[in-house]
């Protein structure tokens, strides 16, 4: 019998899952909709049937030692799904609860898939030594998980390390929640398309971005112009970086972790981002914390983080 | 036999100690010059001896369980004091290990004042329920002690929490560290003087401040000119608490506490420091954290906060 925990990434479209060891390897996966279940009763049902498929047609016995799930505006503490404006199931929606009446004496846990991506790069990725880490995953927003002393930091409330809503411009630009100068409006696949924006705005350059509309100029676009040599996208990828370096001191001076790891298409950039956001972060700080902090792309870079996540907060409860 | 530990407070200019039992009770204490020692050797042979003195002369038999010492630019993990400015002895100071020559058998722990006030409220004060908070102390800088899940955050390298430090204003005020914009360059009581000469230049208006020289000027001048309806001292709390509590919301979304305490002198202003910065922070809070994080004074206001911390950092130790 093998020993895996199932990792379950529920996102607006799909629901992503996979029976995962303690080193990482995947025995089988699979995937459902999520958009098409206005019933969360349904949706666990059908769920829980794919999952009992995926383990019985794998390779060899599996034995299903805990669940993980990663879902947005996942509360650790209560097991509840909160107002999450891009799932169908509206309010506070106990998941933990439901998914326990399918696999009964199974541990079942849920965090937000920032969180989850802290914990695979704790139990699987290039933290695996390290008890004072960050993970900052750069999507459409900014998101991000804190872990203090080997714990992922939930705070009092469950909903600790949203570093893509700290201000760093006053009066900056505007957020979702009507928020001025968020983080993530500027670093996020988002905030690089904003900054485009404002650069082509402001220059008189020629720029292969002025041949895109905001709607569809995306971040690798502004990347492939940047590899190209494209001086106004060169300039996104520094002030970027810049904002995110600045961020990133002050964030140090909170927690002083050991090395801050990227995720997310932006972070596929690599040096182009992380070799100015860290000169940037060394500037901003006091001797005391002066080359010390490294940045680097996360351990998952490529593969499903948001699955393996979610399997390392089963195992993360299980070996501690 | 009553059970005590020692808390240490090694200023620059006076070493206090007292005997503390686990209720914060003071059984003896005591006080020995810092700065006419050059010798840490020396220093710590008569700390020890006034410490057994004081021992001898309490009124009960004391049984000494830990030794706390709080104490400027403190290493948790090293135990070494490191390169504090405002102490005789330069570099790397091994002080764990030579107070444990002289207190053989007893544990000893070191930590800096902010972290020590930060245990003392979890052990004496008003945290003393909570596991996630925060302690800011307002003295001529900025410190804090940050909790988290229970524990101390120290970071990897023991340097945690240094919130005085995180920039808030791009191209601010200049810090001691020749960095621009620091937090404690506004919210300390050296801030707030500041800002008190920079509302002067900037206004017409008659002020009880116009009176004083930059040298002679405190923030309790100027805490006792707002009570006294001077506009201008009113406006310099206005704006040290608008920065303080726009500054504590991006706190919050680190690591989400469920109350933020206030410690030293500034923090006796009260409400009028209290309630705008709680205004400014619920406006710059995400809704999943509006209306859940209380500002108030520390429980230990107008105690020897010092001592009552370091004696905690040995009770937290020997109760964990």
């Amino acid at each position: 019998m093998k020993e895996v925990t199932i990792g379950i990434d529920i996102g607006g479209t799909f629901t992503k899952f996979g029976c995962i060891d303690i080193n990482g390897k995947s025995y089988n996966n699979g995937v459902i909709s999520t958009d098409q279940y206005d019933d969360i009763h349904a949706y666990i049902k059908d769920l829980h049937d794919e999952i009992r498929k995926c383990i019985q047609s794998a390779n060899e016995e599996l034995d299903i030692k805990g669940i993980g799930i990663g879902a947005p505006n996942s509360n650790y503490y209560t097991g509840q799904i909160e107002h999450a404006a891009n799932l169908n199931w509206k309010g506070k929606v106990p998941i933990v609860d439901i998914v326990k009446q399918y696999f009964r004496d199974i541990p079942v846990l849920l965090t937000n898939d920032a969180n989850a991506a802290a914990l695979g790069e704790m139990v699987f990725g290039n933290a695996r030594d390290m008890k004072n880490f960050i993970v900052i995953t750069l999507g459409t927003g900014l998101g991000s998980g804190l872990v203090v002393n080997g714990q992922l930091v939930y705070g009092h409330d469950g909903f600790a390390g949203e570093l893509g809503h700290v201000m760093v411009k006053e009066g900056g630009r505007l957020s979702g929640f009507g928020l001025r100068g968020s983080l993530e409006t500027y670093v996020s696949a988002t905030g690089i398309k904003r900054t485009a924006f404002a650069l082509l705005a402001d220059t008189n350059e020629e720029s292969i971005l002025q041949d895109f509309s905001y709607r569809e100029l995306t971040s690798e676009d502004i990347y492939n112009a940047a590899m190209a040599g494209d001086n106004v996208a060169k300039q996104c990828f520094e002030y970027t970086a810049e904002i995110l370096g600045k961020s990133l001191a002050n964030t140090v001076a909170h927690t002083s972790p050991e090395a801050i790891f990227l995720f997310g298409g932006l972070a596929k950039a690599g040096d182009m981002i992380i070799k100015p956001a860290k000169k940037y972060m060394e500037e901003h700080l006091i001797p005391a914390f002066k080359n010390k902090v490294q940045i680097m792309p996360s351990g998952l870079l490529d593969q499903n983080v948001a699955v393996l996540g979610a399997s390392a907060l089963a195992w993360n409860d299980i070996t501690q």
